[in-house]
C-alpha cells in the first residue's frame, strides 16, 4: 500500500491511497457492505457513486460464508465481485457488541456466534491470518474495544492488551499485499490515548485508525479524543476513524486531520427512511410529503432526485416496497460521496473552513453547533 | 392505441402495439409493478432488460397513495418515474383474492381493503374513471373473477354479469389515451367462454383479455381456454391473457395466438430464491451451491450473471441481505424479457415451433411435457 499526502489545508489533508486493488482518494467515506455486499445498491451503483474502496467485516464474513468458501472463490473480490479496494475490520468491535462475548483472555477472545450460538476463539494472528488469505487490501488488526463508559483502570488495562495484540499482528504478517492498520485505544483518558499512539507508532503499521469512539460518549468527548489523537498520528500514514458518523462528525475530524471514515448511517438511515439533503435530514415518512411532489434534495443529482419525487419515496417506504431501500441507499450514499468529494476539493483549493461553515449553515439550517 | 401484427406463424403473432407513451412488440411480458413500483429493480434496470410495458394495479393504487395524491402528481407515469407504458389490472381479482369481498351487486362490488380494513365500492364505471384519469395506457375493465372450480351457474352468471360490466365500462369512457381491454370469462365450460367471446367482440374493445385462468386450474384446462379463446378474438386487437405464467404456459398460450402476458412469478420467485435459467429453475438456497463459483445462467448476460456466481448468490440468500433480492429480480425478469425477444425473433423467422422444441428440451431437461 501506498499512501501520500498531497496537499494540507490547516490539519485537514488531501492524500492518495493506493492499494493492490486500487486507488483513492482521501478523506474518503467507506460504504459498510459488511457480509459482502452493501444493503440495497449493487457494485455497479457503488461504482458510479464514485468509491472505491468499501468496508466488511472479519467477523461476519468468517461466519457466513466462512474462510474456506472465500478462499476456494480466489479471495474476497472474486467471491464478491467488488474488485477495488476492500478494507475489513477484525471483528474486535462486533464480538463485544454482536456476539456473545465468552471470554476475554490474553491468548485471545472466546465468544458465541449471534447466528447459532456456536462457539469460536479469535486470536490476532488469525485475525491477520484471515485478512492475508482472503486477500483484502487493508486489514485492521483485532483490538479489545474499550466500551463507554468505562473506568481508567478497565481503559489502561484494555488499551494495553490493544497494544500486545497489535504487536503479535504485525509479527504474524506473511505478505505485504494486505497492509495491516494499528488501532488506537484508551476511552476517553487523554493520557491513555497518548500513551497508545506512543506504542503503536513504534509499530510498522500501514495506517492507523482511532478506535473506541461513537460507542455511546457525548459527541465531544468524540471531537476532543479526535482532535488529540489524530495530529499525534504519523504524518504520512492515513488516519481512519472507525464508525463515524455524521456529516458534521465527519467535518470536525476531516479538520483533526483524519482521512478515512466508515459507518452504518447512510446505509442503514436510508433503511428506516431518513435521508441526508443539503438542507439538512428528512424523515421521508411524514405525512407532509405524501403530495410533496419536489425531488428530495434539488440540489443532488443522484438517479434518485433526478428521477423521483418525495411524495413517491413517500409512498414506497409506506408500503413496504424494496424499492424504498434501494432509491434511499442510492441516494444516501451518493451523498455522502458528494459532500467527500467538496472536502476534497475544499482542501485542494486551501478552502476547507470556509466550505465546512458554508455546508453546515445549509445542513443545520443555523450556526449554534458549528466550530471553527 | 394503435396495434398491428406485422407476422404470423401458424397462429403465433408478432406484432407492434403503440401507446400514448410508448410502443412495445409482442409477444411481450409485463413486469407487475402492482403499487407502481416493480419490487428488486428499478425503472432504469427494466428499461435496461428491453422492457417498455409493465402492469399495475388499480386496486392497490387506489388504496395507496389514493387517486387525489396521482392526479395531482399529474398522473401515474409523474408520480412513479416510469414514462413509457403502463397497463393497469382492474382489481377485479384483488377485491377476490385479497380483500375481504364484503358484497357483490349489479352495480358494483364493496369490500375491505386488506391494509385497514376500510370499506369501498368499485363500480365498472369508477374503474375506468380511475384508469383514465391516472392517465394510464390501458385500462382493464371491472370483471367477475370466476374462481376456480365454479359451477356451471355460478361461471354462467358471473359471465353475464363481467358482459353486462363490460358494457358499462365502454359507456362510461371518456378519452381515447387509455385504451380499454375486455376480458372473457366463463370458467373452463368451453361453450360460456364462446358466448363470452361473441358478446364481447362486438363492444369496440382496443383489445381483449382472457381472465379467469391462472386460478388453481390444471395446466391442461388453462391451455384447453386459451387454445379455444384466443383464436376466437379479434385478429386486428392484442390478446392478453391474464396473470400468466410459466415460461411453458408462455409458449404454449404464444402458439394459440396470445400476444400479452404478465405474472408475478419471475419477481416473486426472485425474492423466494427460485431462479429460471436456460437450463431449468434453479434453487438457489440450495446447498451444493454454497462453493459453486460459476454464474447462474452461463447464457445469460445480465448484470448478475455477468458479474456474481451462484456462491455469491447463495451466500445473499441465506444471510437474508436485501441485495439477494435485487441480484435474483434483475436476472428472473432478464431472462423472461429474453424468452420474449427469442419467441418474437423465431415467430418473424417463422421458426416459433422449432424453436418452442428446442427452448422446452433445455429448460426441462426432457420432453415429456412439450406439445408441439
Amino acid at each position: 500500500m501506498e499512501f501520500s499526502v498531497v496537499r494540507e489545508d490547516g490539519r485537514a489533508r488531501f492524500g492518495i491511497l493506493k492499494g493492490t486493488h486500487g486507488v483513492t482518494e482521501t478523506p474518503c467515506f467507506m460504504p459498510v457492505g459488511t457480509l459482502g455486499a452493501v444493503k440495497g445498491v449493487t457494485w455497479e451503483d457503488i461504482k458510479r457513486m464514485g468509491y472505491h474502496l468499501v468496508l466488511s467485516n472479519v467477523y461476519h464474513l468468517y461466519l457466513r460464508p466462512g474462510l474456506e468458501i472465500i478462499k476456494e472463490a480466489g479471495g474476497i473480490h472474486k467471491f464478491t465481485g467488488w474488485n477495488e479496494l476492500i478494507l475489513t475490520d477484525s471483528g474486535g468491535f462486533q464480538v463485544f457488541s454482536l456476539g456473545k462475548l465468552m471470554k476475554l483472555t490474553e491468548e485471545g477472545v472466546f465468544f458465541k456466534s449471534h447466528i447459532d450460538g456456536s462457539e469460536h476463539f479469535f486470536t490476532p494472528e488469525f485475525v491477520v491470518k484471515f485478512e492475508e488469505e482472503i486477500g483484502v487490501d487493508i486489514g485492521m488488526v483485532l483490538d479489545e474495544c474499550t466500551p463507554y463508559p468505562a473506568t481508567y483502570e478497565y481503559a489502561e488495562h484494555s488499551m494495553e492488551r490493544t497494544v500486545r495484540w497489535a504487536e503479535r499482528s504485525i509479527n504474524s504478517r506473511t505478505t505485504d499485499k494486505t497492509a495491516l492498520f494499528g488501532i488506537v485505544q484508551g476511552g476517553v483518558y487523554d493520557d491513555l490515548r497518548l500513551r497508545c499512539v506512543e506504542k503503536l507508532v513504534k509499530l510498522p503499521f500501514d495506517g492507523y485508525a482511532i478506535g473506541g469512539l461513537s460507542v455511546g460518549e457525548p459527541k465531544e468527548e468524540m471531537y476532543r479524543i479526535t482532535k488529540l489523537v489524530a495530529p499525534q498520528l504519523p504524518k504520512d500514514k492515513p488516519r481512519y476513524l472507525m464508525g463515524v458518523g455524521t456529516p458534521l462528525d465527519i467535518l470536525e475530524a476531516v479538520e483533526s486531520g483524519v482521512d478515512m471514515f466508515d459507518c452504518v448511517m447512510p446505509t442503514r438511515n436510508a433503511r428506516n427512511g431518513t435521508l441526508f439533503t443539503s438542507y439538512g435530514k428528512v424523515n421521508i415518512k411524514k405525512a407532509k410529503y405524501k403530495n410533496d411532489f419536489t425531488p428530495l434534495d434539488p440540489e443532488c443529482d443522484c438517479y434518485t432526485c433526478k428521477n423521483f419525487t418525495k411524495a413517491y419515496l413517500r409512498h414506497l417506504y409506506v408500503t413496504g416496497n424494496v424499492n424504498s431501500v434501494i432509491l434511499n441507499t442510492i441516494h444516501n450514499l451518493h451523498f455522502y460521496e458528494k459532500l467527500m468529494e467538496k472536502i476534497r476539493d475544499s482542501i485542494k483549493e486551501e478552502k476547507f473552513s470556509e466550505f465546512k461553515v458554508d455546508f453546515l449553515r445549509k445542513f443545520k439550517g443555523d450556526k449554534s453547533q458549528i466550530s471553527r
